[in-house]
């Protein structure tokens, strides 16, 4: 990667300060990478502390010639914030403002880069809570979020990111600031809104969004249902579905996953069930008590052979605690991992795990399943090790496999993570030719193509370079999904 | 406008078969309008059978360099459908074929042409429903729907079409169909399904959907509650709101509105009442319960005189009786009425309802009130007789002045009924130019500039040519809010 010029970060430098203006190497390397495998350094790396300081860097860039990348925390898992081909990176990091709560509108203005759990934080005040609940959301900041159109457990009854976000300011690629949607129920015009939120930093950089916050349920009740196999817990998750009921989170680990668990942490969860199934079901006192006895009641006419059931705060953070530590348990099993991301309809999810476990087979690789059962979310966990000769490859070759598989059972790629780099080879699965075509034709629309070039999109590069460690141990997060 | 040549008219008949191309001036004059203000003549008139049929059609306008306006039920308020550039205007009707059911992943498929209230009466076997329920649900269409993103009164709970609509198939200018969105959870790339939905047929000829259904409560309960003023049913409101109770259906008429109500069809609501509320809450039966006894609780409160409420469907029906039919109803106070449809947030109700009684009295003008009051969502409706030297005029400048007044408090131009012609030239007020050209350059992206052109942005034609009767009468619908 060439090196900066002179006049560039002088330039970049009259804008945010010498102290937000990183060039050299060393200063470069903690921004060569996000949660996912791959990585790439960036020439300069620039922290504005305003949407005005933002929009001006972006000029700046677009004078430069410059790829701009926008990046929030870098927890991300399909590569959206690496910079693969070099260019500006642009972390909105310092912009953490949260601005007036409306909690008669139940709104609040965030800047992009608050952390995720802070909005639900400062909501509690007035009885409010953001509802998209990534699993690193201790960590995610909003701007991610909307890029990545980021899921979580509690996205089954509240959808994902984008229905949360009213309205978002973002800057053009020409430095123009630009304002799109709002507050109100529906907004007229064409919802750019909507288009940018999950395009992954390639056709605005944004800077703010305004957010749906929601009130905080009166109680929550938890169950916890072990089952003899994954096809049991699947049958219990259809029976709850079929009920009526609009579980909060419906969840489900197989036994390599539970396993892993208990290893790892002693979350006293059965040892010898073949899955198990997380309910959580919010609103009303009294409906959420008659919501939880038929969860219960189905749970053991499926097979359950008990079920633990938990409404006050502690005793359901440790039933959820096993749940939330899987991915990190997972890490201790193998050096590394490749964590999947695919979308398959409900009534599909038996032949999806059918198959994974064929593809475990045939690659001679151990799969664990962690799944957003409710929404057909699965995230197939692929262990190997890279240091033996071949086994990123076939672990690689496994998950396009099982992409291949979630598309062929009328699914499709990705549920929450993304594209990135890691998925946009598989893109032309899911799409036609005119289907892709007619995305690709936004991009010049935006005039954007200097924004986070190479992602999303098939033509995108999507080398795999690992040199070390897995994803999670470079993260040092204890749970991304 | 000019007659269509033969050439044109034979290669239609070729896609469509003689009977579906129109082209006789007494054939056109039934589609000179739908149930906005404005009226514009087609060149001529094509019904496709299928997808296919209706991809040709495009294809052969695109030969000839016509101008394409779909259209569904002709329902529209905002002029979305009126064939303002003259052209082919190409009614989805036929196309009314709903698809499979799949229960358990809550999805259905079906074609543009179907109507509103069929998918959830088709549903209804599975227990599941369709949630966006505009007034003129037993008339609409689907693909009417998803052009102007259209609301209803039970909105407030369960978001407008855009929420509700997973996937979209669409013809494209050169008559390439594409399919745009899918069913799971989230789909990677860019959204252009949310794109399209709102975009009032200017992006895509949009020919199927594949829209979400839901649960149909176990329990429904009405309530209906008079004040004093208008200003003590808004405090009620906010007062649910702020309980954390989210109502399926939060509805407010202002006096003017009742009064006509019990003039037209002696509803037996309340004649001395300054407003009603009506409430509807819907779920679990014990929560419904409560949130009822709650809601009562707090109407009370805030100065109801007394409250009336009902659970079982025909004493419901009789509840909501007047509030649908509320528009046909002030149709018999004047020979013409402007029926607007503009956003607030929900704390400015009261000021907004204020600033409406204020331009009534400054044009001289009666001016009644329905609102989705949980939304914000005003529906001011001026009364007026065209007949009369410059009332049509006034009435005009009246709607102007009350969408400049929303924008003002932070609101917005539409609420559910689009922009069509009717609210083109009022865009600036809510967007600057670079928001406005950041919309604009889609188009060209779809390249999609022969469809509907004339429609949504401010350089489109808003021309008022009224001659006969009101909206209503023409349209001869019951209730169109």
């Amino acid at each position: 990667m060439a090196a900066p010029s002179k006049a560039l970060i002088r330039d970049l430098r009259r804008v945010v300060g010498e102290a937000h203006v990183l060039h050299r190497p060393e200063e470069l390397m903690a921004y060569e990478y996000d949660a996912a495998v791959e990585r790439a350094l960036p020439e300069v790396v620039v922290l504005p502390a305003s949407t005005e300081e933002a929009a001006r860097v972006v000029a700046v860039a677009q004078e430069y010639d410059l790829p701009v990348v926008p990046r929030g925390a870098g927890t991300g898992l399909s590569g959206g914030a690496i910079p693969t081909h070099g260019g500006l990176l642009l972390p909105l990091t310092r912009m953490r403002r949260i601005h007036e709560i409306d909690p008669q509108g139940q709104t609040v203005l965030v800047d992009a880069g608050v952390v995720n759990l802070d909005v639900s934080k400062a909501a509690a005040a007035h009885g409010l809570r953001f509802a998209p609940d990534p699993s690193s959301q201790k960590a995610c900041t909003i701007g991610g979020n909307v890029a990545e159109n980021a899921g979580g457990p509690h996205c089954l009854a509240y959808g994902v990111t984008t229905n949360h976000v009213v309205g978002l300011e973002g800057v053009l690629s020409d430095g123009t600031v630009v304002w799109l949607g709002g507050p109100a129920r529906e907004y007229p015009g064409y919802d750019l809104r909507g288009v940018v939120v999950g395009s992954e930093g390639t056709l605005v950089v944004v800077t703010r969004a305004q957010l749906r916050l929601m009130p905080v349920p009166e109680r929550t009740h938890t169950l916890l249902a072990p089952f003899h196999s994954v096809d049991e817990a699947g049958a219990a998750v259809s029976r709850i579905i079929a009920a009526g009921i609009v579980p909060a989170a419906l969840e489900v680990m197989d036994q390599m996953a539970l396993q892993a668990v208990e290893e790892a942490l002693q979350a006293g969860y059965p040892q010898d069930a073949g899955a198990v199934l997380l309910v959580e079901v919010e609103g009303l006192a009294e409906a959420v008590e008659e919501e939880a006895e038929e969860v219960e009641a189905l749970c053991r006419a499926c097979g359950a052979t008990e079920v633990w059931s938990a409404d006050d705060a502690a005793e359901r953070d440790r039933l959820w605690a096993g749940r939330k530590a899987a991915l990190g348990a997972l890490g201790r099993l193998a050096p590394s991992y490749y964590l999947l991301d695919g979308v398959v309809p409900r009534s599909r999810i038996r032949e999806a795990l059918q198959g994974v476990r064929r593809i475990s087979e045939e690659y001679g690789l151990p799969i664990a399943n962690v799944l957003h059962a409710g929404d057909g979310n699965l995230h197939p966990c692929i262990l190997f090790d890279e240091r033996s000769q071949g086994e990123l490859q076939s672990a690689m070759k496994a998950g396009g496999d099982i992409l291949r598989l979630c598309v062929d059972l009328g699914g499709a790629l990705s549920g929450e993570h993304g594209v990135g780099i890691e998925k946009s080879a598989y893109m032309p699965l899911l799409f036609g030719p005119a289907d892709l075509e007619a995305m690709a034709r936004l991009r010049p629309a935006f005039q954007s193509e200097r924004f986070n070039p190479g992602k999303v999109f098939p033509n995108g590069a999507s080398c795999f370079e690992v040199s070390q460690g897995s994803a999670i141990a470079r993260a040092g997060l204890e749970a991304f999904i």
